[in-house]
């Protein structure tokens, strides 16, 4: 019963199977090959819209590339305050931006609103050189507590940034499951909606290790490529990585893991909602789920062989614990722990 | 008959069925996993030796993250004029270390030797803050010219490098096909010789995109770590690039590989040293040829398919082209090769 | 009427004179001449300890440096949300340490509280490289809104910090003018109380522009040294720096500028307490006021040719006003501003 | 008998008196202030053209801080081998551009030529990401082995540069020797032979610590600014640098000081000219002789009193010299030095 992340969990059979059909003849080499090609255009046609693609192997990676290209050394990111990049990457984006600054902003169920945004963004004067200036919003889909933000709510975000003269960043490392989740066309969650640059995430979802950073804007690539390069984040043999992408969008492969994800996760969801001393933290909206549940219970999934995180230490009897669904979690696992967490 | 570069041909079929199997389950993420840890043992049996050992997905930043933790910002490192890390990685290390400064150093056959490395460190005084501080002595083996260092002529840079305070650091992007050349323990071609750190390299001899950082000291590990993770070279899904190099190293798979591109070199070498107006421009002592040809040869054999670099702009009706072999390079594209050369 | 900051006012004629003096003959240069030698003789005496001192031209470059030495990339720096090195230094601690973190954090009076800096500490894992590490504490003394630590509280914070393993820097760019309000010895207000390193302020007090890193142990300086020269902060005729410093500290002239400015401050704060509807924001406890007033009266003053910031926007009638004073105010500003102020 | 460096002596008595003078009251802060805006019109009517002016406190800052502006972390400067930036800043402008690569280039008396310059472009490739890419070709004037590039020289790198979309850099270090042994025109030896950015100098000539980064074309300024202000590099009471740079431009004084220190060097060179066994290195055409003497006669100078480098180390019996001059060095240490050297 893993539920730690849904990066504990393997690839999906296909796409492994894509990488060793990869395999066969030369190919050149760091991007010039034909999977590298094929994924353009994919993207282009998923996207509806002409887009720059660069495959990358990780989401920390995508996400300080893309940040450090829309910002510079004298930036501001405004993000989350419990957004991956400023929790869980280890200062990448400052390392990559040469030192921009991440501004945290809080926000309920882990989103970010206009209001806040624009609360936080009086405290820079633009212009003022004793002052960090905002360049970049970022925010993730889904967000790092489960949840998705709407249409609207991303549009409402654009049109700020957009006023503003700001880049909109969207840190897509489960974009496939708020996509599942809402419903929509890619290109109403994304460029429509004001979004300029994403990391597009597939690891977490069945790849490998595979990530692209998509740009909606040609004139937003700037110097990415040197940046790419000079970060080691070139593989000569871009090709397997290429080819994990591909096999990922096709067939709707993409979507259809994210949906299993995003299902088992609303299994657990709806057994808690039954369990007396279980409360759901945030809604839904994706593949994570964040509950609150009595200590002993705690314990009692552990002792039951449960992997997961507490999100909080325990408070009052209770602790906040992260439960992470993947495409490959076996659907056994849901009922099993929710049996274990009723037992009690 | 690609002869481009030994990262235009695919991976080793076992390495491929490696990632396969490794798919099984679950596992820790970000190098907590069975696999990674069966890498260390395995490393530090190959070498004979304690190591610290760190996979990462490209040779680029192997080396930047190796001499980044290595040197400190106004650091200078000693290497090969055409050095790979001075020449072909856009300023990696530079930005990696935060602008250590790459003093290159010529040398016959792409090699240092300690007298013109011990003539550049005059130009540095030690402890004058108006001078950046050498630290460290980078070498390539094999080198870009296709040629390896003699083990006496590593421990030679070696005792230089201990006499002046300074850490060696060893490009191993073509360890392999080195160590296949010479015959030699891995641990004579480096910590018994002086070096500090090693870029294993396995992408250019079989794998889909994996190297490893092998420190021999663990003192010199420093903070690694969480340069390493800075840098997004931490993938979630570690076991995959792990996977790889257990199975490159398993059954001497590594050094047979290395073996085989090497032969094949030498195949070539050696029929071009039959050939009229060819002439060998380095040693062949790993898996590449470095032939000059007329130009009328080089453009046969372009029109006859063969791929790869002019390494030089043609001079007085002759150009230096480059040839690697690699593992999986067809035997028969050598002897046509070499027939197409021979028919003018 | 000139309140709009320290930095307005020139020089102590003193420090002129003797800035004056030390052009005769030659000197050595970078800091090997006799007036840098002097001031770490005063130095030493001043703070009854050990000390390395640095002379710099400008508080931002005092502080960047100090805190680059301290953190590394991967470190934060815990400060107060209104702290200078947050709000007005355009992100050099990011710059000059290569993108470590600031952690603002709130606080009343502008001063932080072990309380709130645990709090913020339990959001960083020591040792997981997917966090940025908490490094060094930055505490502002006097404080950017006029107040100054007792001497408990920056001891109670540097107990915090050994407690940690966190470094604990002073920007002192104010030492002066807490040290007046203090009225104890600058060794009390610095080391004995936990502080390491301190940004010894002199510009706003009297000096041309002339400011000094003081570390109180001689292995926090590191590579302090190299980071200077890197930052082009090693003027070769450092003589005239470290003079306006050595003038600066003789005859107790440093505390008798910052005596006379807090003198005048408490005139501005206690005739302030007098007017109706003046609601003075914080305690004076150094150089400046913080005064809330009714809109008409912030008008009156700029008529009457008043200088000062506006420190928050207007609200509900009335605005924060900051009002700075300096050794060279004239004293009849202080009685025309009162007047003008009451005159409503 | 000081000819250690021109940085050794102090400051002309005109240039202090205008510090004093800037001192009557207060001032606006970091630049708005009018001893700045003077400095502004002045130096467009010296250069005969718009400029944009940034008064900075040392030439290693003034340097790091154009380069980096012109040059993207991904660039490369091309400069001398002996340049200053390259051998006596440690790494300041890696620092500034994040990690930008300095290429040395040799050539005689200190000078780079087009064909050097167009030899080492070519070992790299526009638009390949593997190699870093040349952006800025930065000279000295004069250079630091006291030598002057001629107009048409200057002309001919600045050619160069635009043919290759180059920008071109000036350290003017010792601009005021440079164009006094030239008798040109401030603007023919600058924006009219092609430099794009000017290090303007005034330190070592009679400054207490003042240079000026004179931009040519505004839409090189880009985000200096902010730069500047990371780097602490703006100081609060910048009048007190600026009234040095309006003080050193007015009445000629620059030039007249830096006349005398070129007449003080070339009656030196005169000297040792007819002093068997003493060989001038290069040709005298600014303040600072460089001279071949017996190892006796280096040793009798110092033994008289005399204070200079040895500028490379003895060999053969005879040491390489260098002795500068400054616009305060005495008359009489002329003679006397002279006098020491013949006396063998």
């Amino acid at each position: 019963m893993n539920f730690i992340s849904d990066n504990a969990y393997g690839a999906a059979p296909e796409i492994i199977a894509a990488v060793a059909a990869a395999n066969a003849g030369t190919a050149a080499s760091y991007g010039d090959d034909e999977w590298t090609a094929k994924l353009r255009t994919q993207m282009a046609r998923l996207f509806e819209h002409e887009v720059a693609v660069y495959p990358v192997i990780a989401g920390t990676a995508a996400n300080a590339l893309a940040l450090a290209t829309l910002s510079p050394p004298h930036g501001a990111i405004m993000c989350h305050a419990d957004a991956h990049i400023v929790a869980d990457e280890c200062g990448a984006p400052e390392f990559f931006s040469h030192g921009a600054r991440l501004i945290p902003i809080e926000g309920r169920d882990c989103k970010l609103t206009p209001d806040a945004i624009e609360t936080m963004l009086k405290r820079f004067q633009a212009g003022i050189v004793h002052h960090i200036q905002p360049t970049v919003i970022s925010i993730t889909q889904a967000t790092e507590l489960g949840t998705s933000y709407r249409l609207e709510e991303i549009a409402a975000i654009g049109a700020l940034a957009r006023k503003h003269g700001l880049k909109l960043h969207m840190d897509g490392a489960r974009f496939a499951n708020a996509l599942a989740y809402l419903g929509c066309a890619p290109a109403e969650a994304t460029w429509r909606a004001g979004v300029d640059v994403l990391s597009f995430g597939a690891t977490k979802n069945g790849a490998l290790g595979a990530e692209a950073v998509v740009f909606f804007n040609s004139g937003d690539v700037r110097d990415f490529e040197y940046r790419r390069k000079k970060a080691g984040h070139l593989p000569s043999k871009m090709r397997f990585i290429s080819a994990q992408l591909v096999s990922y969008l096709e067939d709707g492969r993409w979507l259809a893991t994210a949906a299993r994800a995003n299902a088992l996760a609303m299994k657990l969801a709806n057994g808690f909602a039954k369990i007396p001393g279980a409360e759901l933290a945030h809604p839904v909206e994706a593949n994570a789920v964040f509950v609150r549940l009595p200590d002993k219970t705690v314990a009692r999934l552990r002792a039951a062989g449960a992997i997961f995180y507490d999100w909080t230490p325990p408070e009052q009897g209770r602790t906040l614990i992260r439960l992470v669904c993947s495409f490959a979690t076996p659907e056994d696992d849901i009922a099993r722990l929710l049996e274990v967490a009723r037992a009690g």
